[in-house]
């Protein structure tokens, strides 16, 4: 079996001329990851790695570079789960945490819980010694900007949340057909104060699975949960679709249901893998064999060497 | 079709002698939502009006009588979810509220987002006139008591989590085959704070459509996530299955994976229930037809005329 690690940048609609940075990031935290796995590292090892890249990098809505909520304040959630064991461990609305996928890493390993909320997960991060950062330091001048249009009155909420790709998030499969994936957001433009979307809800924002596979979303959070769309993606796959099939039909079952636009990266314990969205957009990378494979524009799909 | 109404009070572990008071709450609290389902009512009314008479009783473990969390405080869950639309409202580690399930409505009803945790939901309570209350009127002198015993080294946390009944739950089905479901609970006892379980995670908490069934769930919250057990019984019965062999079905799947232990009440469109647990008790009661089910033992069934 080929180990495989693909990552997703966030579904949405950006410009053209916007793009290179939202590529160049996800490919960079492809390789990235996937090195971690040809190194011989787990595959948790391995999407973690792949978002904490991302969380890092500021033109993704995670981490830095987080959207801003009502107040102008960064919340941010993340989740991580094992395939072989179906552990996980998740965050919700922490706040002031560089890299909040590896403190729901943290809340995996270390607690007897899967998911820490707001002020009890920051107080768990200072128990692990995980150093708290100033709020500003995850803020953008670009998040700002947004933030401030949206509180117009006549501003387009939903055109506003298209305006910048999303959450960000992996899933990897190794040689030995173990799985795992890895979600982390700033959640949406202008939300309420402690809203909680799909990210941090298993089943929902993401999902791991030795015998089946593994998936991590992007999109509309709200219309997300209420398919639970990385596990009804992995229901398809036991009954037998391959994961682009699978992926298509929970995406199109989705938009029947309740109108929602979203995107999956996806593997399968034997290698395979698909990214699939019914949203314009998803920024996505792939690394397996020694190919680079990326895309942005549903359906597209290029491919290089890895270097 | 007829309507029906099914409760849970909690799955676990009590000692005969002390059955009556759990017995007798899930039982008025069966006949107050079934007569909201004949006096017209919605199914959501229906689940909101019983798990909130659950939530006033100070036996079950949620709103007043919750467990305390590692620093003696309440941080209550709760979930409701519409089978008709999918729309789904929930809050996590909320305080100072005395019926969650209705706070959890609300967010469904009044907001855009599906989820408000912690401060966040404290707050949206307050902009919708929700009355806070003293944090002392939901503690009972017996949760004290219990939280003081754990918090002793030797201390069995196991043992002690099983000498009370636990999260409370309704799912309910009318006339016209709509479904609905709501659960609420204190979490576990001695709990990190900010520690959210399966509550209000759609898909783990509950799970309601349409046009396959609705579910409530109790027992070991981190089990109940792991497999994501609401969903996968709704998944059970969507290849055919009925509302008792997908539930003991999916409990013996969860055993098998990750030897959780918990009980489910289970409604489907055309009226058709169950109450099944793979604890050794779930206390549950079930208006249909002018008759009250109960039991308390796993496969136990008692029955009488509703006056």
């Amino acid at each position: 079996m080929l180990p495989v690690l693909v990552v997703h940048g966030g579904a949405g609609s950006i410009p053209r001329k916007n793009e290179e940075p939202y590529s160049a990031g996800v490919q960079v935290a492809a390789r990235a990851g996937y090195a971690v796995l040809r190194e011989g590292g787990s595959v948790m090892d391995a999407v973690v790695e792949a978002v904490t890249l991302l969380e890092n990098n500021p033109v993704y809505n995670a981490g830095c570079g987080s959207v801003l909520n009502e107040h102008g304040g960064v919340e941010m959630d993340a989740l991580v789960m094992d395939g072989h064991t179906l552990s996980s461990g998740a965050v919700s609305a922490v706040r002031r945490i560089a890299n909040p996928v590896q403190l729901a890493r943290l809340v995996m390993e270390k607690t007897s819980h899967l998911c820490l909320t707001a002020e009890g997960a920051s107080k768990f991060a200072r128990a692990m010694g995980v150093q708290e950062v100033q709020e500003e330091s995850l803020i953008t001048d670009y998040a700002r900007k947004r933030w401030k249009q949206n509180l117009d009155r006549d501003s387009n909420p939903v055109e506003c949340q298209m305006g910048k790709m999303g959450t960000v998030g992996a899933v990897a499969a190794d040689s030995e057909g173990n799985v795992a994936c890895a979600t982390s957001t700033g959640g949406m433009l202008n939300k309420m104060e402690g809203r909680v979307g799909d990210t941090p809800c298993i089943g929902c924002g993401g999902y791991a699975d030795n015998r089946v596979g593994a998936v991590s979303p992007t999109g509309h959070g709200e219309a997300i949960m209420k398919v639970t769309l990385p596990r009804l993606i992995l229901f398809y796959m036991e009954q037998g679709k391959s994961a682009q099939d699978a992926s298509d039909e929970a995406l199109a079952y989705m938009w029947e249901r309740v109108q929602g636009l979203a995107g999956v990266v996806v593997v399968d314990p034997r290698g395979g893998w698909a990214a699939r969205c019914n949203s314009k957009q998803m920024m996505w990378a792939a690394a397996q064999n020694d190919v680079l494979h990326y895309g942005l524009q549903a359906g597209e799909h290029f491919s290089q060497p890895l270097q």
